[in-house]
């Protein structure tokens, strides 16, 4: 068991999720509090609700303001600041490039740092992380030179490798944000924390 | 905040849904530990998923394989008996009638022990519960006669009454199974029953 109770918790998250961001916001806590590391991972909802035939929940009738009321309601709850962006949702395929890039050239935990203020920006401050200019401010905030992340984040092997990893998540039966994976276990969405927390505590469930 | 602190709890079911199922398991007992009753209301979700451009959940790619695995999950988490029924989803008109019937003749006490019976036949012992056969070989066990049962269902008026609660549902905005409202306040799915509890506790969420 001692092998399989270190493997990292994989995390799935799109830029553009709230309850992806309420994940954001607990699950390296979280999984530290049970001696885990968390491997994060960008993906892009918008190809994968083609498969799903899903579209934003926001843009449902009835569930849309029953979900804006819900999320303001449990980021209350969870003590998490949050305000919803008033462009949503949004194209996250730029500010995840610009984070598999990051990661690529400087490690997981500059990677993390900075999809965290991505999405602290988007959630808590209403700054368009769609947009470049946003993107590069956030990086130069992380310490990055401003020219160097415009140009990593367009290079072919970052696309690319952005397409495999939606398309690698895919096949792993992964289908919204957030998604946690412990151990081979799934689990869908911000409510199932309690259901990781039981597996993390007990290695079953 | 006397009067407000004793409103019933409205709760909002299909027949069909597993959830709703969990949720009919537990509600009366959250609600009875604050000093709450509970008001039952069968809902048909093939109606309402109609306006929501909704499917069932198990029926999804990708979402469908998922949530068979999440609820036996979460049904072993709260110690709920739950084995998927072999037909699945089914049609609840009529279960639904005859639970609305048995209400308005007897009373809101013995038309939720038949709804109860109702779900634990289906989720626990996979008793299809769309057919007729089936549903006043239950009402029979609340201790009804059958044929009386059988007339009562069709009634005109017991048919109108359920089209208009659907109705009237959907225009307060329910749109899913489980749904619960404490004093105005809606929620939607088993997952949000620790946020009733809270709002239940405080008064105010």
């Amino acid at each position: 068991m001692e092998t399989s109770m270190k493997t990292p918790v994989q995390f799935y998250f799109d830029f553009s999720s709230p309850y992806g961001y309420f994940a954001a916001m607990c699950i390296d806590e979280l999984a530290g509090k049970y001696g885990r590391q968390v491997d994060w991972h960008p993906i892009l909802l918008g190809a994968i609700f083609k498969i799903t035939e899903t579209k934003p929940l926001v843009d449902l009738p009835l569930k849309g303001p029953y979900s804006r009321h819900d999320l303001n309601r449990t980021a209350r709850l969870h003590k998490i600041d949050f305000k919803m962006p008033s462009t949503f949702p949004i194209a996250t395929h730029q500010v995840a490039r610009a984070m598999l890039w990051i990661q690529k050239k400087h490690g997981k935990d500059i990677a993390k740092q900075f999809a965290k203020k991505a999405y602290q920006a988007f959630f808590m401050d209403d700054i368009n992380i769609s947009e470049v200019d946003a993107i590069l401010k956030i990086a130069t905030q992380c310490g990055f030179d401003s020219q160097e992340v415009a140009n990593g984040m367009v290079q072919q092997d970052i696309k690319d490798q952005l397409k495999s990893d939606n398309d690698a998540a895919l096949v792993k039966g992964i289908f919204g944000s957030p998604f946690i994976i412990v151990d081979g276990e799934p689990f869908w969405g911000f409510d199932r924390f309690y259901q990781i927390e039981a597996m993390l505590k007990n290695g079953e469930i």
